[in-house]
């Protein structure tokens, strides 16, 4: 059977790897560095271990001996990670992962990666062959660079390595720092929701369809960038405004009250065509229905919740 | 006083900035996997260290403090280096100390780079700011990887970074597995000295000079990717005959003894004008001139030796 070590496994997207990973036959071997979650799918092996330890990875793989590896793992502080030094932490960390997969006889490894590795222009339509990778923070240039040395690297000892690029993403249990987290959260609260103008034109994937996408694609034999991404160019001001109706208050979203970062694009989405026609994989619900998965996790998890004062 | 760490401190290139770093008015700090050597200049604080060991960088920083770096240690067995995955050990060991340098507060640091980072064509001019950087080995594309994160890094961080990047180097104690040091071996010998046609172009620096050419990088304050080079293009045919010369037995190089790398540029020459132009820096002796001291400090090893039976 083939065994599969998935790190950053508690993660945003992370956690949603796992069943995909059951279901497709896998042993699943799930690495973190906090408690392994009490609802987490039944059959998954759990290994609480901090992969900035050096030593840790090698005693990991050495244990486990996967034929597949998926690694998520990477510092996420929102706002923080954009140019936090712990991206050189992660790098370091992330080689130390690959030689130690590879050295105990893995065969098939997928990475993500990030939109981030793109050079951003006003109006970029991201695509793995032609765009240029020209990353503007430590953050996209860390993950250009890891990605650059691994692809050489696997190429060299005969692992198969896919490179999973993220875009935008949102769903349950999203950092309520990020926007999205910050929107859903108000919303099921019953509470004002303040975005920016919401112009900018993006491609958002509901987390665990990111997930579903990242297993698609671990299964696949593709190999290099694949962007993973819904293919539906999306305005922020639509996603907020579909969780603003899944909450059935669509005048609490208040669009302008808030600054949009002044180096962002106007538009930076994906094409999704090896996804699609390489992977084999799309969405299978509707941004509304993920709108609607995503207020209902929030309305659960704030049962007993009230509207903090003066936010109403 | 300044204080500067160097790494790779007996290498055949960190070995001659001892002397120009002392020259410099700096205190200076060789680290070295290696025994330090008995001929080394007097002044400097030796270090035995092996930066591949991931706590040794921190306890190394933390104890020295040093306001510049000059990091030159790398993974360089000849032949093997391009392809090896000591490699990635090195850019893992490399961000280590970089971070440890800027946490105990450095403040200029200078990094060794490569010829190879350059995208080769069969005619190539490489040029700082617009050959591109599309390295075919995994020890090309290493050192570039480490660069983008490097400068991203430094300038996040407040550090000051340069980045030079070495072309062809010959000179005292090179590797009898590289072309020079087997051709200077050879001839001191009065052996037959076996090369390819010698028909390519290259850029060819005496290891010494090199070295100076280093600390002279360092010590001004240019940023970014510097070659350092002598600006000659040189056929290897006339390197070898240069060391024929100085040998005073020409008639031993036997040039289309042995055949071409497959892979190699006909032309991979550097433009020197950063060197030249912000630097201020060029070598002070001709080719013949280095050719005369190359193999003067052969025939000083090689004293006592006979050549080895058949070789002759």
């Amino acid at each position: 059977m083939s065994r599969v070590v998935v790190t950053g496994a508690t993660g945003f997207i992370g956690r949603g790897t796992l069943s995909p990973l059951l279901a497709a036959g896998l042993e699943v071997h799930a690495v973190t560095s906090r408690t392994p979650p009490a609802d987490a799918p039944a059959g998954v092996h759990w290994h609480r271990a901090d992969l900035l330890d050096p030593p840790v990875a090698d005693a990991l793989m050495a244990a486990i001996a996967p034929s597949h590896i998926l690694h998520l793992a990477w510092y996420a502080q929102p706002g923080a990670f954009w140019t936090s030094p712990e991206n050189l932490r992660w790098v370091e960390a992330s080689l130390r992962l690959l030689r130690s997969f590879a050295d105990n006889g893995g065969q098939r490894a997928t990475i993500g990666g990030t939109c981030a590795e793109y050079e951003w222009g006003h109006h970029t339509v991201c695509r793995e062959a032609t765009t240029p990778c020209l990353p503007a923070t430590l953050y996209g240039t860390s993950k250009h660079a890891l990605r650059l040395i691994a692809e050489r690297y696997c190429e060299r000892v005969g692992v198969s390595l896919a490179w999973g690029r993220i875009f935008f993403v949102f769903g349950p249990g999203e950092d309520p720092a990020r926007l999205g987290g910050s929107v859903a959260r108000a919303l099921a609260l019953g509470a004002e929701a303040p975005c920016s103008h919401g112009e900018q034109l993006r491609d958002f994937l509901y987390s665990e369809d990111l997930a579903e996408a990242f297993v698609a694609l671990l299964c696949s034999d593709v190999a290099g960038a694949v962007n993973l991404a819904s293919g539906q160019p999306t305005r922020i001001r639509d996603l907020v405004q579909a969780l603003g109706n899944a909450a059935g208050r669509p005048e609490l979203v208040r669009l302008g009250a808030r600054p949009a970062g002044a180096l962002e694009p106007v538009e930076l989405i994906a094409d999704v065509t090896r996804l699609h026609d390489e992977v084999g994989w799309r969405p299978s619900r509707t941004l509304d229905q993920r709108a609607a998965d995503t207020i209902a996790w929030w309305r659960d998890q704030l049962t007993d919740a009230v509207p903090p004062p003066g936010n109403a």
